[in-house]
């Protein structure tokens, strides 16, 4: 009887479109989903299809753990790659919590709940990586709040570096 | 003693900054809460100062009706102008709700919280008029889900045909 | 153009049953918002009906302002009392925010909903009083965090000077 | 890689207070979240202390998986048998997503938070089981919606029992 060790690991989320996916996009997040189980963290998702099943997969076809936070009441939405799957019930309310149940996020691709996903996670102050998703624009200029990565690991080693240090500064009020 | 006559009421959110916002940005959303009331429309928005705090000192200035849904769980967080308050206690997550409770959406400036609600709105079907706020591009090209206005008052016309449009029209499941 | 008086007004919750509810219960509800609108404070309920039709019914003879905070994503839901309605498409999750959006909560009779909101509002710190409503024990022995009142008068009262002397303390961490 | 099994199993929530607690029971918590282990389920609660802490230290004790979903934002909030921590920063609203995340709860002893979930549970449909917990009465009777048990190891057979047959008919709308 010992004290869970997966507390203290970090917990990176994978985001994107729950629909139909282009190979291209399931192959960044299944690749994603690996990498962030072979850094030993916990990948959390949405829960469902798409880039977050392809995520799941990854992570377990490492050996990983994976959480799936859904939008329904229903444990059942969550796709067959998910461990611990939390139905919330709370519609796109739910993009909040799956951010905030993250060190840190890395988005891939992706339609408007991803978008939302990305501004939740960085209004939070959690870092976001992102692979072939959305850019933002304000002012005529580019926003350089998403860090930006073309490959999937290269994405997950960043997002756990920024998770790390971001675990070691105040988190902003 | 009759039935409310708000109930049938458009409701309006206009979201934006609530930290220091230009003047140019506060004349912006001043005018554009204006535009809510003389719309005989009930102006719904985070609660808080910047640009919030315009657009309600707006609505009130035209005899309008504001309903602020504020993140904290303290009503005096709200601004002055503030008809209705509701704390909730749900930080971010609350930027849902101020969405939910909307029409249509008017997205003056902002900061990722803005970011996040223009989303969270889309996401769910609900337009989005956009007042000198975020620019979207994905794979290379812009994206049209937020209608540009240059003038509040034509932001709000458009918000308020939009919401008119889409109360006729069954909302995306 | 003058800052809004209702912030710093009360705001009593009235919570009860929405379904079919007795002549003798509705009758207290009514009589309980007609109250809360004569000590100049604003209603808030759940929006629906029973219980919260007849509140917003008393409220709104009284010239009050009731405010309804909807389990689902649809305004219409609302009873036609209701001056603001919000709809949070949160389901019973939003029975929380009916309780913080108060300072203090009168509940009438009322089924399972009704309970967890009289429980969340005490492990709040909100005061609550009950007329003829859920009796609790535990330990073998009644619990007494809910003010009994048998009079709608009385209750409200009660609840108004309860809200009163909450907001001179510090609320519960 | 092979889809989750863990999908398929039942998920049973231990309610109960989170802060001083007593010995007799945290015997009892810890003997049914052991209980929840031993009949192959996963063990969800609010990942806090007293209560909380004693039901996944026993669950672990088993073999099983446990599940804390935290009223605060900060993961390190759990206790050290926590498997998975879900941060939510909702606040007591996160009382609903603990009920809504099981298939039956078992409720030992508690406060008022534990109340409000035996009562979201009972709203929702979802079967609750009783250990020296709340009684409930309304109207001059006993309320019968929380089967009692008496001991640790059949509370959970019976929930087990329950949220089978739950799974089997429709849900309540």
């Amino acid at each position: 009887m010992t004290p869970a060790p997966r507390l203290t690991a970090l917990h990176i989320a994978v985001v994107g479109g729950g629909g139909t996916v282009t190979g291209a996009h399931a192959a960044l997040a299944e690749k994603a989903g690996r990498a962030v189980a072979d850094a030993g963290a916990v990948l959390v998702c949405g829960g469902l299809g798409g880039v977050m099943e392809a995520a799941c997969r990854g992570a377990r076809s490492g050996g990983g753990l994976t959480v799936g936070i859904l939008a329904g009441r229903d444990r059942s939405e969550a796709n067959p790659y998910v461990t611990v799957a939390i139905p919330t019930g709370l519609g796109e309310a739910r993009n909040a919590l799956v951010v905030r149940a993250a060190d840190a996020v890395v988005a891939v691709a992706g339609e408007y709940g991803t978008l939302s996903e990305i501004a939740l996670a960085l209004q939070a102050g959690i870092p976001v990586v992102g692979l072939d998703t959305w850019e933002l624009r304000r002012g005529g200029r580019s926003d350089d709040g998403v860090v930006r990565a073309t490959d999937p690991a290269q994405a997950v080693a960043l997002a756990v570096d920024l998770a790390r240090a971001a675990r070691r500064e105040p988190s902003p009020s």
